[in-house]
């Protein structure tokens, strides 16, 4: 039995992964991870030489991928920021070498491993390990998290809306019949490394674009978790000439007027105990500066004078509680240590 | 009766009247612009002591501002790229002396004169003024053009708006009682020159963020011109870490299913004839790029596979149809010189 | 014999190119441009396929290209927006067809054939070719233009630091033995639209990279026009996060002390008649913007109260004045065009 | 008898401030800092009313600002963060209260008083105090720093530059009479988060200028700290748009040739021991974002093929090491606890 607060990861070449590197070599409560490299980079020996900034942070050990050699390897816990159809691959392999998984893909996301088939043009994942996995947002699942074996880490897109809208489905204000609108933009590493003509600096730059309109693959996690059927939400993706971070502005119609101190007060109930949701007072916004390199998901709100017409704003640093920050979180939850921890 | 094709400028030391400099400069059909300055400025000889990227381009000769000067000057029309306050005072003298006016202010952008008194904290303007000026949106209201007096340049906001929204209001396609949402975002430079905290090059650099929410002033020209009751519509608007572009996205219900087709063809039947809007293919969407430095707003639009949910994207150079082309466009029209002359 | 007048362009898919599309389509004084595509490109029928933002300009009408079919076109001026290889092969059979070309490439620049190879490690030009070409800076090689088959269009790089350091050199004010330093910096168009790592938004956003020390491309341009040799001049390349502009500091100690009316003289009298290159008054420094979307140099100078340490600033527009502008410029003196016309 | 590891802060309202702000929350060694405001935020009860992103790291507890408060706090060490004026005056009465101080300011950089007085326009430091003031650069005058009562933190610029030149220097191996180029690069968070025309968003982005040229203040440090005399060194300082990091490249001439493994050698000795300088390995080059947010200087090169032209490229991030980074480092040094703590 190997020791679950002995890490692995799997792919830590794109941006992500480099971000969870960071976050696991500083991480007070677990031993110093074990990087796993896949195809051409199987021969670095230290992930310094992919990440030269981090050098002078002391070893971060490289290897060859091989189930058995993470197997072998002692570690209990793997992450993998890995392609989906890689995670689709090896998350049944490491399971059944008795290790317990952080999968950052969008791999079994979805409990009807159809949707991710529909969305992702790709084989659909083992039933009934799409229905075993834990959808790993722990503000909202955070019982299912202890002594999970395979957690899936939410798309970026998804963990802002989601945590945006969910206090207020849940509190049956919303006129449902008109409908809710998300409008979300995010920096371009949410994007990935892949080299493509419209990531090239000239073409990002002095620009914005609205993208994937109505085929985001995000789009079934955002209903999946909201409960807002598909016809009666739009979500929306727009690229920002900025590196990280995601800004989603959500509108909603509410069925009578409240005040902004109801409003204010139900995100605050909603998220209470939930360190890495930080509610924004009536009358001021949060921007995405305020998290950028953080695990924060800042929420704020305006409410028109009449009380019933909604815009919440929710921002997050797509690499932090959009990819790697809410992986590290999800593994504090998966092992008991506290939620925050390595996170601050 | 000083000759229209003359033509003069006060207040040109923003970005909207640099833009507006630029353009009369190089325009092929009025004679050289004669440019005044207001206070501080007011012993500038030649705009380029204010804008050395003008030099080489030819004189652009200055001088101090005052009403009498402007009418014995000749010129027969006059662009205002001052503040409100100044164009509240400045409008009745100027008219007065008998010169044509294009304003780029808002003070005199509501029929209504409480409108502006109550949006913008000022005075409102004369009431018979604020009922002749003509709102300066040429694709609506060209015919009010031709020998008007006095035209209102539109805000840059309210045009993207309401050049996307307008074709569909007017079409009864859209299933008004679940409301709209217009989600705008905007490059620095619309917020003007002035020195503040939150336009910092270090607090708008890889930032983004909501701002006036509920409250921006370019809400009454967005209803007043769409039709859409302020209850039905919600108007936001957001800082991006651009020097210039806007871009709306806007979001419809429609009452019954429609095509793409049906979507293209009511923008392009509804546009026909105007040179500064294009429409994008079905499918295609318009970037901030696309109409950085031009006159054109480019609208394109993205609709569901159920043909119900449907996302119009409008952009446009917030200094180009959003300010100083579309003045220019305005004097065109003002002055029977053929719509795009100089904007191309 | 085809009409001079009449402009093939041969390549236009790149960021030069598309601004030498913009620049011809805009021309008085030529026929409307035709554009001829290679290999992939070949289908386009009209230039606005590629470059949306062109939508709305009127017509540029593609085909695909051989040599024949310019040939035949009755165009008798090209200008090669190619690759170095392609230029190589298409000169020679383009000047036997009977035209005249302006290449934008680095294939023609040297005078020595072998400077080309040895530095761009592909097949030498050939020798009499080599010899003929003009090189294309008209503020120094005027004389050359007018009648010329063959013009090499020069580096971003060296225009800008040739610009800057020619009148000194020819002053003989120089403390030559101290050496000369160059320190350039580039916007991201310079590099080109090509895919690589180091060109991805993420990459270059918020980041200032050195590169190529001691073996860019552009170096023997450098030493071949001002005449320093190789040993006493360095000549350095940075990556700036924007997308246009070069500014290149220019450093020289004087041998005798000298007055800034001195410098600002030699500037002046050495740049009289030529209405591209700007100078700045002693104590002004030229900026980027103010030459963004321009084809001007713009230079100006710090110097010590000694007199004796001079820092040189030239600032141009890589994609302007450092390539396509500077082609129309070529292309104007090769057919007896006012120097500057389709320029401002 | 006040404790030394009780730190406070005079001033942290600027991005420095802030800066130190985070590192000294997050600091394992030391006690909560207190935080004293200035004049017109002296009501602020709580860091993050100014800094809404440090909301949900724990307290940051304000008070208004006296000698005496800060003396009766307990707190044995005091951070300056103030404009030079304010230090002029705070640094003697905090010394006589007997705490010791690290002064972020300049006021206190200079052995010889006139240097500041004439270079900053302002009245000088008492004498003692400037020729006590340790210059708190710890590669360099690491023996210094234990003990010791008054601290001045280095510029930033003169971080970068010093730590480049100063093994070379050393070395006796530069060719001096051909003097050294330094040419700087900085985000404009270096500039202050004072509101200034050109540090307008609109007149940073997509924007480089040189600045202050022969006349930069932190001139007399370069010289001072390098020992190279002030007429055969030119420094030059530009800005960039990004928000922080400078990039300094740095160009000597070496009397006789080299090898690339010697300089990497020379660097290396020099720097043992010294964790925050990182040499890189010859041929690499290090770029500002390898050392954006950390406290890292790291130092790379380029030598010609003659072995005799050198090119130094010195990173940091202006805010880490340039400022309040190396002020923990110092403070650490000062108070015995080992150099890189609460710094990676």
């Amino acid at each position: 039995m190997n020791d679950p607060q002995r890490v692995a990861v799997v792919g830590a070449t794109g941006y992500a992964g480099f971000e969870l590197a960071q976050l696991l070599l500083r991480h007070p409560k677990i031993q110093k991870p074990i990087f796993y490299l896949r195809e051409s980079s199987a021969q670095v020996k230290c992930l310094t030489e992919i990440f030269p900034r981090l050098r002078g942070w002391g070893e971060a050990p490289c290897s060859a991928f091989s189930v058995d050699a993470v197997a072998a390897s002692g570690a209990g816990t793997v992450f993998l920021a890995t392609p989906h159809e890689a995670s689709l691959e090896l998350v049944p392999q490491l399971l059944n070498a008795g290790l317990r998984i952080v999968d950052l893909s969008g791999a079994f996301r979805f409990r009807d491993p159809e949707t991710f088939a529909q969305w992702y043009k790709l084989p659909a994942p083992p039933r009934e390990l799409a229905e075993e996995a834990v959808y790993g947002l722990p503000e909202l699942y955070a019982g299912q998290l202890p002594g999970a074996r395979l957690v899936a880490n939410p798309g970026c897109y998804p963990t802002s809306v989601i945590l945006g809208l969910r206090p207020l489905v849940e509190s049956g204000w919303i006129a449902r019949e008109r409908g809710i609108v998300c409008d979300c933009k995010s920096g371009a590493s949410g994007a990935g490394k892949e080299l493509k003509r419209e990531l090239h600096f000239v073409e990002v730059d002095e620009n914005l674009r609205a993208y994937s309109l109505f085929s985001h693959r995000h789009t079934p996690e955002v209903t999946d978790h909201t409960g807002i059927g598909g016809n009666d939400i739009i979500f929306t993706t727009h690229l920002l000439p900025v590196s990280r971070g995601i800004l989603s502005t959500l509108y909603v119609w509410l069925a009578e007027p409240h005040t902004a101190a109801d409003i204010e007060a139900l995100f605050r109930q909603f998220f209470a105990g939930h360190p890495m949701v930080r509610i924004w007072p009536a009358g001021k916004l949060p921007e995405l500066q305020h998290v950028a390199y953080t695990n924060f998901c800042d929420i704020g709100f305006a409410l028109d004078a009449g009380g019933r017409r909604l815009a919440v704003v929710s921002c997050l640093d797509n690499l932090g509680k959009g990819a790697a920050g809410q992986a590290v979180q999800n593994m504090n939850a998966m092992l008991g240590i506290e939620e925050a921890t390595g996170l601050r």
